[in-house]
């Protein structure tokens, strides 16, 4: 089925994050990542794909995928497609997909041991790559603190690469505020900071911890530090200023799960 | 002094990698960037100021460091600073930097102990995260493989965060050739796999280590993991594909530097 105007203009209003929030929806980009989609509890809603892929024999297994799973299936045009996508990497395909919401409660009812946690990390790529760490480290669920970026906002999704589906994500958190809930139920809150004494290899492992990360400029808010019950910190050895928030967080998940140090 | 229109011309043209190049210059953008590298043996030969901050008391240090390093200073319009600028980050200041070239000898007559390499990584995000984490470690030297992005483009310069001025970096450099002479200069080459036994926390010491990087897409390219001393991974948890190689190549380096696990 061809692609109407009203389709079109609904797609492209899922760009701005005000749409995407009423809506609930967001848009997906590139064979690979729809493909993945369509393997999660992820809603696909609708796939425009560009008419010269639909009858393309390499491209058939997904269409007839989409077909099994009874996704709507729209063909448009490349300028249509342009008009769309965010990048020129779309590939030809766009998907309409339903936000998955989590609340904190919905996810500590999953019984999760470990969960992450980030505090006004505002820079897309790296709340996107938190999330493919921790989706690596099994993580089991993600905290975003006010202030972080709009978990549905492109880049965020396309740096996931796949991980948003995979990993309970509740968005808006009152961090401070839910840390003494999380140690009442038996949570370790562990942070990281330039000044701590522990170093990362002197990690507590705990059955049940939230690690939390504060943004690159400003680091743990004082509010939120008073409430770890450890700061670790990343020694340096070399002159840079600090870590990027991403590669930190996974440097800490990596130690926390090594066992060469416990 | 105000901005010429030839200037203005030239300035523009560095956006463009050929032309950076040829001139063997390139864009700085920011003040506390350009104030950083004020303070190493970058070479900055003109900086551009947007009018309003000339004589703007907060900035008064800035502009008279300016001046006692004999840096060229022009004075520029709003528009003019943005026609310049790549990002709208710009803060009304530009600079024009002359690169440093470093060969693979000149790195190697500093004697270093720790080097980082990678090979075709193109995203210029991860190269800049990368040299960031090599700064932080106390890494003595990166060399860049064919195949990755251009050191000097704006996004690595950027996100760097001033890193690139403290690491000596060789760019276009044949990794598969090199890594016979770094063993013979008592390097041991290791790099990570996927499929690697040994794990990220069994990774050797020796006094002379190079740590090899490939790209997300494919790894290592088999020849080049053919020269490797040893192969390692970062053992995984959970469910997704891959880390980012920025991540991984910090989580490498926190655990060769970590004596936990010796």
């Amino acid at each position: 089925m061809r692609l109407t105007k009203n389709e079109l203009k609904y797609i492209q209003s899922l760009r701005l994050k005000k749409v995407r929030q009423t809506e609930r929806k967001f848009l997906l980009e590139g064979w690979r990542a729809i493909g993945e989609a369509l393997n999660t509890p992820a809603g696909i809603e609708l796939v425009v794909v560009q008419s010269r892929y639909i009858d393309d024999p390499d491209y058939r297994r997904f269409i007839r995928e989409f077909e099994a799973r009874k996704v709507d299936l729209r063909e448009g045009s490349e300028q249509e497609l342009a008009k769309i996508a965010e990048t020129v990497h779309s590939q030809g395909i766009v998907a309409v997909v339903r936000q998955r919401q989590w609340t904190l409660d919905a996810i500590l009812k999953k019984r999760p041991s470990l969960l992450v946690a980030l505090d006004t990390v505002s820079d897309p790529g790296n709340v996107g790559t938190v999330l493919r760490s921790a989706d690596w480290f099994g993580v089991d669920g993600v905290l975003l603190g006010k202030g972080c970026v709009e978990l549905h906002n492109e880049k965020v999704v396309r740096s996931t690469v796949g991980s948003l589906f995979r990993i309970p994500v509740a968005e808006g958190i009152d961090l401070s505020a839910v840390m003494g809930r999380l140690r009442r139920e038996g949570f370790r809150c562990i942070g990281t900071a330039a000044e701590a004494t522990d170093r990362v290899a002197d990690i507590d492992r705990a059955s049940r911890t939230v690690l939390v990360f504060g943004s690159e400029a400003h680091g743990l808010g004082q509010e939120l530090r008073s409430e770890m019950d450890q700061l670790v910190k990343i020694p340096r050895y070399g002159r840079a200023e600090s870590l990027n928030v991403g590669v930190a967080a996974g440097i800490v998940l990596a130690f926390l799960r090594s066992d060469s140090s416990t």
